[in-house]
């Protein structure tokens, strides 16, 4: 693809990003969240703050009326038990049969067996319309015997031209095994539904230093999608805001300041967060 | 009632604000919460934060005994399950059989119709001195079929004359029913005991769109109560210092800063909230 | 000891102190956190901050398999429950089959008989390599009847010399009768393995009156442990550093700022804390 060809694809995809801000703002979408009680708190705020509404309930009694009233389904298996397991599951079951989407953040999946288990377990049998996560956790997903160090680092996105291509090709095969939208974020995001795919250049290496980053980018992806965005471009959406967040609140990072004031930065950034820098700090790449 | 009058029972009453403040850190009481795993770090800061102390223990083989040693009980229905619904119970008969003061939030209850029923229980068969929720709550609790999105909007409460009048009617109708001081927060605050009723314009519009200012300001009610004020005063009292809270926080935002460093700012001006600022800037009506 | 001696003494602590953290820093290990649901997000980043991976895991089919990836387990017992607690159990006799050390923080043991009869069976069954806790606590743990306000207050550590005195020789009593090292922190903190006991004297007032600070200490303590340091001086190591970021982040609070500001800033201040600063700063006594 020459020069030319790129810059257009990248303003047309920036473009399409501002505009579903826009739309999510404008809808105000409700966003169900099955998640872990390390990072609540983060998702629901970043969740409002990008234009949504979330609703975090996960007692079996009450998900399937509350998947019933909601735009999309977050599930985020951090902090995983059997209760809260059993609830995911119905609270899934509901969403498909409604025409719901789900979005997948299986946290964790690359260094505890019986979570890959689990996880493995729900791509077969619910649909799911995108995962997000690091390279070990999409890997392991995969079928990969791998091991991480905790669950928010992982094993990098190699900026090496060979290494990135199999990491693409992979994140094709993965989608289409799957049908899924998948991300794969990490230094650079890798963004496919097996057919289309997109490179993201957003973002700032502090920000894996963070507990939440991650689970914070699929509550974006959530609040996009449940605004009716198409899958793919939601998950494009929710990716690049949290980069260009990472990016912009590292900036804004003062003397002595770092993770802890930049996690608060975040929420403040996605809060304020608007068309023109998505357009103007997007580094979106079709590839 | 005359513009004199008003003036001077506003006087009156947010002298009486001022010095709960004073009593409640004299006494440092223990405020016992039952909470949820979203807000709970929150919860447990403005507590510390106003001055009293608070102890978050959920096991059934531990409430009675905590709520034994405590001032207070506040019972937060969200991220709900049976399990911590249990521990509820035994928590608020214990309450109830010493005489400890029981606050609810009935978090979610507009939208969620099993934790309306779990509510609609715990009104009937607890004392509960006092409630507080949005609009959408309350009126769940009360028996109206609404719908909300999420936990953190409402129903906004009305500015147009006529509207208002009908939700005070409706408050202090709640408060006889139940036997119980009930606030409904928003734009406007209602807080009545079904006899008294005082409106408070204090807070900023900012404040719903950070999980947890609901649960935060039940905490406030819940450790003027503890400190021994009436449960009417008490709970003007933490309405009235988490608008405020509000109205300073906003105004001590810098370029850039929103939700996320609002939420931060809350804890600090709860930490150095004077009686002067509380004199000088309540905003209390008594209808 | 005179003098001369005793600033030998320090300034060699000191030096271990800083080459620990160096060590850490360049070893990343993984820490699993078996924790409560109210500061389990402060415990996780500030265990990034440091220099380590927290991984938080508390399901019963998942701790075993997590505790054998990591360099070192953290139980804290806040929000205790059943289903917790029969993970933790689990976990811990995995650690130690394993030889994986073991920091116990007992919230809450102070204030309720339920919790601190689980601590003493603890005890009693596991081979804990560091407590730490408030006074209250560990005076309960040891078998005293006491009473608290809370879990973040505490009993003060007198600064009485008779007094002090007392404490110093409880606290090797303790440390001998469990064959452990225990740390209990508050104005001064004081740790031993029942031989050789230390004094700190860093940190600041105001962090009693953020809800976590126990717990991030114990998170940096169990992050000095799984880099290898050696149980008493990886304490001495934790203790240090949380109390050489709550005095710098007290410092450079701005006007109007104070808990929730000082939150943030704790994190901040871990994530940038050099060497030269320990040195500089650290009030280690050898007695």
């Amino acid at each position: 693809m020459n020069y030319i060809k790129k810059v257009a694809y990248k303003l047309k995809t920036s473009e399409r990003v501002a505009k579903a801000l826009h739309n999510l703002r404008d809808m105000n979408p409700l966003v169900h969240h099955i998640t872990n009680y390390v990072t609540a708190n983060d998702s629901a705020n970043i969740t409002l703050a990008i234009g949504a509404s979330p609703i975090m309930a996960d007692d079996i009694h009450e998900v399937r009326d509350v998947v019933t009233l909601s735009d999309s389904l977050v599930i985020n298996l951090g902090t995983l038990n059997r209760r809260r397991l059993n609830s995911m599951m119905e609270a899934m079951k509901k969403a498909n049969k409604l025409g719901i989407p789900v979005v997948l953040d299986p946290v964790g999946v690359g260094a505890i067996p019986y979570r890959r288990k689990i996880a493995t377990d729900i791509m077969d049998k619910m649909d799911i319309a995108v995962v997000r996560g690091n390279l070990s956790e999409i890997k392991a997903l995969y079928g990969f015997k791998i091991q991480t160090k905790g669950v928010d680092t992982s094993e990098v996105i190699s900026t090496n031209k060979a290494e990135l291509s199999g990491i693409k090709r992979f994140a094709k095969h993965f989608a289409n095994k799957f049908d899924t939208v998948v991300a794969i974020t990490g230094r650079i995001d890798v963004i496919t539904n097996g057919k289309d795919l997109y490179l993201i250049k957003n973002g700032h290496e502090m920000m894996s230093k963070i507990t939440g980053t991650g689970c914070m980018c699929t509550s974006l992806i959530g609040s996009y999608i449940a605004a009716g965005e198409r899958y793919l471009y939601g998950t494009i959406a929710g990716v690049l805001s949290m980069g260009i967040a990472g990016e912009i609140g590292q900036e804004r990072l003062m003397e002595n300041e770092s993770t802890g004031s930049l996690k608060m930065k975040l929420i403040d950034v996605i809060y304020n967060l608007s068309e023109e820098e998505i357009l103007k700090r997007g580094k979106i790449y079709e590839e």
